[in-house]
């Protein structure tokens, strides 16, 4: 049965080339998100094994990588020095943005894949330095969005290839968390755009939204409007403690988005078409839940299990599937760049107080 | 996509074999069900009219007649005296049980196609009798069953079918009401034996679980135990104000009911098996929910306007499409006739407090 086909295969690993081989990986920068949520996601891993451990520090490094089993720890230094080189295939660049290049850079020089969080990096330029850096090395880069490997995000970008809500017409989008409350730092690198870049909430939050709906929609953004203000001291120097942004998607579709550091935690993915709605909520850190309705029929679809530790994994696998058979990687260095683009728009629209076009065509 | 093909067609008649042609109908028994729900149904149905109301005085079937729309109004005395015969195709038996042989008796001579509610009679015995009057005229009879029509019952046998949940193991079904609420009347003929036949709460209630998990599991009850009780002293001429009981199913499924019509709504059929599982819940009253889980993955589906008025109209429909085609009708006279000598077995287990057998391939 049709319902029952598509249930079954729900997490399916549709994007799966290879289920053999493995990826040895270098993680560099080690905050929370790495320790608490990459190594055990890679633990979890098909192809992938974590080698090597990257940090300030050689104590702390070597302290996690024992607690861990994983060979080395290396600070920064010996990691551009290209210590233990031949003990890892590929890196994952976990550290604030404005240091993204620079790890990029020396993995290019290594022959080393690379999967770079996102934001790409701080500023357009600095990711155009990057994913030049990579493609000139002919290395694999891939911009670690998640997003693209969860089943709930697959799922509904499928429904709507499918035709299910007819013609897409509008999208919301939310992202926001208590950025103070879960890191209780008033100095910490996303409020400082030394590092963060542009600003905090945009480039940290609403980065989802406008991924998630250009990969689902499979339209990329031609304008960019946007609001932003910032009044708690913590967020001084940076516009942003609370964005609102709308994207005209090409067709003419509007990506209407709020993101802000300051608020409770709420993310929500909301497509309406001619036909039907669909709907991810919550939708970008785990437990993402699909919402189905068209006519009368309501459908809620969720994966109970579906953590960002389970996003993860689903993401290195990814990354290490097209490592090891050198197929196409959707998210790659120049997607993600498009986003940075995109994402400077929107500073700049908020900052000049209108809309401000963008040709990604025509960047690229 | 299949996820997006199962929901697109969840409300499809897949059961259907024309949309041509229109069987004039005759209601019979004009009660609260006919009135509030069969008779809007019919106006919503692509293949059904009503054209002649029969009910005990000319005056009410007149009445209600003319509000409808419908030709004529007739008393029961006319009606089998054959009068305005030529007016209506199929009679709709919509009155308490032990006035439906009668009623079916008079198509039969009449030549008249028969959709009779559930259960099918009083007794055994008289249900026989009714299938036989069917069989020997060789017209169409159908039990009311409107579940087998029911988008997500229907959705959930091919479920079953398709093995989403590997192994059915164990049934639990529920259906309770406040009958002296809804009715506030305790001579009502649901608590009169002479008119209900065995008892109220199973009769009335506890046969839709039973024949929902026969249609979806496709397995025939083989044996009965049964508890029962009544204290409120409008059920002191009927043995189950409240019941429990246990079929054992084909292959050793067991069936575990409870059933009454002194407690709050509440309507819920849940079948577990050896990979997952399904829950409908509500289950028998419109609304129909489907609920399914397996492993991590928890779906839920609702058509919102399912009301028992759009059950009826699947059901009316259901039935005229056979009509008008000759192809076989599931719910048909024997098929209800297994139900009434479950139902039996289920009140002669609870009088004698022992397990007893039910040999329907037998009794057939």
């Amino acid at each position: 049965m049709d319902l029952g086909t598509g249930l079954e295969r729900y997490t399916e690993r549709d994007w799966q080339t290879t289920t053999e081989g493995t990826v040895r990986l270098a993680l560099i920068g080690l905050g929370w998100w790495t320790v608490d949520v990459a190594i055990p996601a890679i633990e979890d891993s098909d192809l992938c094994e974590t080698t090597v451990l990257v940090s300030s520090s050689t104590e702390k490094a070597q302290n996690l990588a024992d607690e861990h089993g994983a060979e080395r720890g290396l600070t920064y230094d010996e990691y551009h020095d290209g210590v233990a080189a031949d003990e890892y295939d590929a890196v994952y660049v976990g550290t604030p943005n404005a240091y993204h290049l620079e790890h990029v850079e020396t993995a290019a020089a290594l022959d080393k894949a690379v999967l770079c969080e996102k934001p790409l990096e701080a500023t357009v330029e600095r990711a155009e330095k990057l994913v030049a850096a990579a493609e000139e090395a002919d290395i694999p880069l891939m911009t670690a969005y998640r997003m693209h490997t969860e089943p709930a995000v697959r799922r509904a970008k499928e429904l709507v290839e499918s035709g299910f809500i007819g013609e897409p017409l509008q999208v919301y989008g939310n992202n926001t968390q208590p950025v103070l409350e879960m890191i209780p730092d008033p100095d910490q690198w996303r409020l400082n755009p030394d590092v963060t870049g542009y600003g905090t909430s945009v480039m940290d939050l609403g980065i989802y939204p406008i991924n998630t709906a250009r990969f689902v929609l499979e339209r990329d953004p031609v304008d960019a409007s946007a609001r932003m203000r910032s009044e708690h001291e913590a967020f001084a120097d940076v516009p942003d403690e609370f964005a609102s942004f709308t994207l005209t998607l090409e067709g003419g579709i509007l990506l209407s988005c709020t993101a802000s550091q300051n608020a409770q935690t709420d993310t929500h993915l909301k497509i309406i078409g001619t036909e039907g709605q669909l709907e991810l909520s919550p939708a970008f850190h785990g437990e993402a839940t699909l919402h189905v309705s068209k006519g009368s029929l309501r459908a809620e679809i969720e994966e109970t299990d579906f953590e960002a530790t389970e996003e993860m994994r689903e993401e290195f696998d990814y990354f290490a599937d097209r490592v090891l058979t050198g197929a196409e990687i959707l998210p790659d260095g120049r997607h993600g760049l498009d986003d940075m683009r995109t994402i400077r728009a929107i500073y700049e629209a908020a900052d000049r107080g209108e809309t401000v076009e963008i040709d990604l065509e025509n960047e690229r």
